[in-house]
């Protein structure tokens, strides 16, 4: 194994609620959080890049994800460092400043395309991805329906913005059942950027890699999951037809409407091992 | 009143949702229906500007809302035609060709800034829109709490894609507690896009329009009401610290959490006439 150089990462996570108050249908005041939402320009090599609206907890791991996923930067040891800075930009947004050793090639050309997916607007995700959807080869692993549900249940045990403020989606690294990182935001791409950048920080090859969100399985889910590597996506919500058709395409195991004891598996069917009698059985998982 | 110039618009909806099999908890086939999910290539005069996600409902309608949006044309007539054709484009992507009379001044510059919002990437919506809050003006109009109600209502009333087949964001226009348009696509920004655009056509000033949507509040949802100049938010979810703060900044009313006779409003409370006895009467409001 190969030691990675690792870029300078500041740790700039933000407070992630913030209290209002609002009025209820009787009229009465009421004290409730909300998640945050923040502004946050990348610019690479002092190139604005693009903003991205966050809750603000893994601001640097969010940019390094965005950046692998967009293709922008192929090699964690292209940059020097990555540092954010909440009060930097201007109107009130944070600045993502990436350093990088040489600059980056082809840069102009690779952000020309825009495409504004279900979920938000990736640069070159359709233009160049589509047309190398055969590139992606994903690992074989599987994962059993036991292993699905204890995936279910940690992701309602977990503490979250979302138990307390609302309105944010999650996104869950597990390994087999084993939960990874846990992240949210107010958007679920950069939930998933953010794991993405994560892994890309690891020296683990984790060995039957699964996403969890509570977003729905649109192409851009499966393009990323794909990118990534990881063959098996669940999901609380369900799918799109364009979802289905990229995962048939690129063998990942999508599974919907995952909650309790219930769930639909749609493509990629022999990576969940069924054990129907589960289903059935009142015997709690924990 | 000066009559507008309309472009000519094709009509190419395409089907909504389509029919699959899944394989549930107890080992069998289920079959369902998926939204569908489409790309749609936005060229302008032959420039590429944009792929959008989207479920295809009334496309050009989504084009036009999206172009005044982004703010990249001004009026109506500046437009000879949008012709969309799903079948046109590589990779299997639709394409919507626009075709101006005498060519947009500053595209480049225009489309040069992006961001990426919770819930999709606008274009130059932070970079421009930001410093030019002060300039949005609201009319002043209001609801009473059972004009609020009525609205609930005739969304949970409204035959839809969601209820078929999951998976999608509704929006909608009210005038008062008037339904205008119903709109679902994949993507939430598309769905608000969709009713500007539509708003645009029509030759009518709204006594009191109010948005619905069972999207988040965020800032981009915020933004885009007052662009349009609406001054009234209604959701089903929750609201974000950014989307709280634009909307007081906006004097845009944002009403969260609205179902049965549950509600919660946030900012702008004067445009909101309470009528906290509704809220325990029995009689069901039709």
């Amino acid at each position: 194994m190969t030691h990675k150089v690792l870029p300078h990462l500041t740790q700039a996570k933000a407070p992630l609620t913030r209290a209002i108050t609002a009025i209820n249908e009787h009229g009465a005041v009421q004290n409730i959080e909300v998640p945050a939402e923040r502004a946050l320009t990348v610019y690479v090599d002092k190139k604005e890049i693009v903003t991205l609206m966050t809750l603000g907890a893994y601001p640097e791991w969010l940019v390094l994800g965005y950046l692998r996923n967009q293709r922008l930067v192929e090699q964690l040891n292209e940059m020097e460092s990555i540092t954010v800075d909440w009060d930097a930009g201007e109107a009130g947004a944070g600045v993502a400043a990436v350093k990088t050793k040489n600059g980056l090639q082809n840069l102009a050309e690779k952000t020309q395309h825009r495409v504004v997916t279900t979920g938000c607007g990736q640069g070159s995700v359709f233009g160049d991805l589509m047309q190398n959807l055969d590139d992606l080869q994903m690992p074989e692993s599987q994962i059993t329906q036991e292993q699905l549900y204890q995936i279910i249940n940690a992701i309602r045990l977990q503490e979250s913005t979302y138990k307390s403020a609302g309105s944010v989606h999650g996104c869950a690294l597990f390994n087999h059942q084993s939960l990874q990182l846990f992240v949210e935001d107010v958007g679920r791409h950069n939930a998933i950027d953010t794991l993405a950048g994560w892994m890309w920080l690891q020296d683990i090859q984790f060995d039957a890699p699964v996403f969890y969100t509570t977003g729905r399985l649109t192409s851009e889910m499966v393009l990323k999951s794909a990118q990534m590597h990881v063959p098996i996506v669940v999901s609380r919500s369900g799918i799109t037809e364009m979802g289905f058709v990229m995962a048939e395409q690129l063998n990942v195991c999508t599974i919907g409407r995952a909650t309790n004891k219930h769930f639909l598996c749609y493509t990629a069917g022999h990576r969940l091992v069924h054990q129907p009698h589960l289903a059935q059985s009142s015997i709690k998982i924990t």
